[in-house]
């Protein structure tokens, strides 16, 4: 099971394509507001039972100071997703980014593009697809997709000119 | 009394001037090791406890993605002074202000320069200092003091010259 | 009483939510447009009088080369507020930033993020509730208010997928 | 296996941490020089074999404008963790870190900090343990230095001052 | 001839200048969408065949951490004009900018401004004109008009003053 | 007379260009130490002043914070040159340059280059050379000397190759 | 006479209020468009002849890779005036103001804020005045109206509040 | 024929790469300190004449507000490559790579990345062999030399570990 979890309702629109991975590749997953700076006895307490509670990989989306996924990454040994959001607080991003990407060693985050959620989600999935040949297949089938949409695009493209 | 903490002791020296001028105004004062990453249940801990173990104002120090001045500030009512340290896994210093400095509102973190933790010192000193009548008299000497060496500067560069 | 400044009526928008939370947490404020670059001599009057007329915090918004906060500081011993805002003419609120947070050792100005002046407000509340168990146990209620409002967007959140 | 690729032998330095951690926690690893800009043609073999050749998870560290991670991911459904190398010729690691982290919507990489190549194999090992609950004990028991290592600074720097 | 290439279609509306340029200048020219990330080995061949083919100079488009124009540049000795692109993922452009400039030394991309197809297209004329009189030319035209259009707009400037 | 004030004595070393083209081109001036944030007073003073005391050009430099320039020319109907010097609390220049350049519409400063106190010199100079046919001269045989002096790098050059 | 120029009439907007500055005060001024790329020989000649033909100050906005201010200075002794614009094609004005504020020494450039031709008119026009007692005497009385907004705006909020 | 020039004769250590490359490729080149800032009429001479000299590229480096490149591109119909120069001067690079970079449409200049004058040689080569054959077959002896360099690095690098 993927949790995904972001620090305000505000961050779900960027999140939700991070949920359609999920759905598009069957995999169970769980959805949470979490945050860091007003519930961190709650964020404490997620991080520190997910694993047992199922969950394999984490995906956090935060804001501005974005201290959640390194939070909830300083107390689960699962690996932690970062989706650095372009929040309306936020300056162009930056803060986003920097605050989630320069873990100090010890404690990774796997850090993805500002607002990339469905980026997230498919490193979620290849995360799991490491002991699981099905799903490995899925994703296989997913990037031949992907080299099928610029083979549509190029033709498309080629024929407007 | 003003609780000083910092990520690791790698950040002392830097963190040593506040330190200095809490000795300077006679202020008592402690000083601990608290990591956000990788003791986050001590330091929820030491936030939950800090008011009621005396302690008035936080200082706290941290670099790179430096989420403990706003976790800590996430888990007391007390003021907390952010101090942005370029430790040696920063970005120049960027990722290190504005992971103290951009914080959502609801739970305010009061930033300093970077590196500067005398300045925090200082801003510790000034908040004790609005119920303080005597060491709202000691900080106005110090101010004096500032004036007394920009003037010594002053005649000396005129005579260098 | 806390003082709340700003350079210019434009800064009103912004500056306004400080205003809000003196309002909700019972705390007498004052407003005024003081200009440092326009009006420097109303500026320094404001800062070396604010004590003496029973100001015990000050909250200085502005934008651009932002010198009002660190210049108010410069000649006050109260506690300053900077609140960094990204008017017209910044370039994407950096300016406006550094001008405030970057202040020489010796003259501190305690920095929020771009444009929170919620947040100035809320850290001038917890300076007072220092010396004010009544106001410290406001600043409490507020704390939880914001677990609860997560809570609601966690359940909503939670129905809506 | 984690496979753990790098641009050139200038890159070790950086890299080794990478290898040190895959030793420290028993699992098997291979390293090699794969340029994406000087030698493509051996990049793209060496993503599209990684799979059938054993390896699960790809450590690749690049400095500048730093292909070699986005590239490798774009020829395997294996998860590609990358790590931004601040290389002589990168302008303060902003090139290398942007052009690892801000891949398109398709095709992740687990970006880690700034030289963080330890953290980067942390990371690989996380990914691991999903299914292998040995090495998640034997994270379980990584963590839990940190925490004593903290413990102890703490200490240290309590008889100090 | 020219090739212009794109990561995407969504690059087109930004291209779209490079071919106005070749039909300005009477230069065949061919254009084709080629996905590094998505379609890596249709990148590989496209590079490798060009010179055969006939194309002579490549323009490459590609936003966030875009790696087309220093692909296609490892694997051809043709001179590679990459252009960025402010795609919707980019951070202002900076990703995009960085990421095809700072190549490393061996596998040079002339890179011109972020968005200016029009100057990719000029330069790649630039460059075919060293050995061919006739465009050298058209180009000195070209180079005329713009004096003259400063002209007119200093004409009309003056007047509306 | 040229007045030139900085900050601290630590900007000395930077200043000290614009004092060597006083002398280079005969013009009387003046140094002092001003801080803006340590002594406003004297600042404030030194500002309105300087016109009645002969000062015709002020330059004024800074590092950090730098909000000497700026509130000097708040103060005075002179022209105000502001040198952003990179001094050590300075994150790589970008605080002082922004502090001094973002003047809002109504107190412009003359801002030079990080560190250009030469250039703040010789700009002071051509100010002066407006209304002094001497001065003027002398402006113009400096730059014969600057192209006498590429000319013999020239030859140098293609000597040494 | 103040010579105003820009590379391009969409600069006129912003540089329009260079012009109603000249138009205040009453002092001559002449506008031309002169662009550094497009009409190098225009601009050389336009920065050699200013002087004899009576400009006394020169006020150039650019933007973009903006070259203008810094050539015209180059071939002149007068005061040249940059002012940076944010243009269609600049990364949000950071290459504009760089490309005018960093003249090598030798060279200088009085810059102004981004889009500062207010303030770049007002320097004009403290350049003038060091030699003319009159335009001294209108610039105070523009100082006293900056006072006066002030407050006026000072009573407007504090009624509005 | 390749024209090399530079703005001062202490860029020569980076710009002595581009040197290098037209040795190694047997490729006749000249040599020039051409200044835009303190030789503006050498530097348009020099634009103006160098086709009809027998020039074919012309490689211009610069640091700072670095002018030469785009200037040189301005009055001339060669392709011009800009190389920016970490210069004493510049800030960490960046008004380097802006100013030269950053071109208006219409006059474009071959951006390559910061102190890489290899590659500015290397770009200029590949330009050259669009219409010589020879010259073609070089480079693709070169592009074979990359790969064996990164062989030997991969067998030491793996013998090391």
């Amino acid at each position: 099971m993927i949790g995904i979890i972001m620090g305000s309702s505000s961050d779900l629109p960027v999140m939700q394509d991070a949920i359609e991975v999920c759905k598009e590749f069957g995999v169970s997953y769980e959805v949470d507001i979490v945050s860091a700076h007003r519930t961190p006895v709650k964020m404490l307490k997620y991080a520190q039972d997910a694993k047992s509670r199922g969950i394999q990989v984490i995906i956090a989306g935060a804001g501005g100071a974005a201290h959640l996924p390194g939070m909830v990454a300083s107390a689960t040994i699962l690996p932690v997703i970062g989706v650095p959001v372009k929040s309306s607080n936020s300056i162009d991003g930056w803060d986003s980014v920097l605050s989630i990407l320069q873990m100090p060693n010890g404690v990774p985050v796997a850090t993805v593009a500002l607002n990339a959620s469905k980026n997230a989600g498919l490193l979620a999935i290849q995360m799991l697809a490491i002991g699981n040949e099905d799903l490995a297949k899925k994703y296989e089938s997913y990037k031949e997709s992907l080299i099928e949409k610029v083979a549509e695009m190029s033709e498309k493209t080629k024929k407007s000119i």
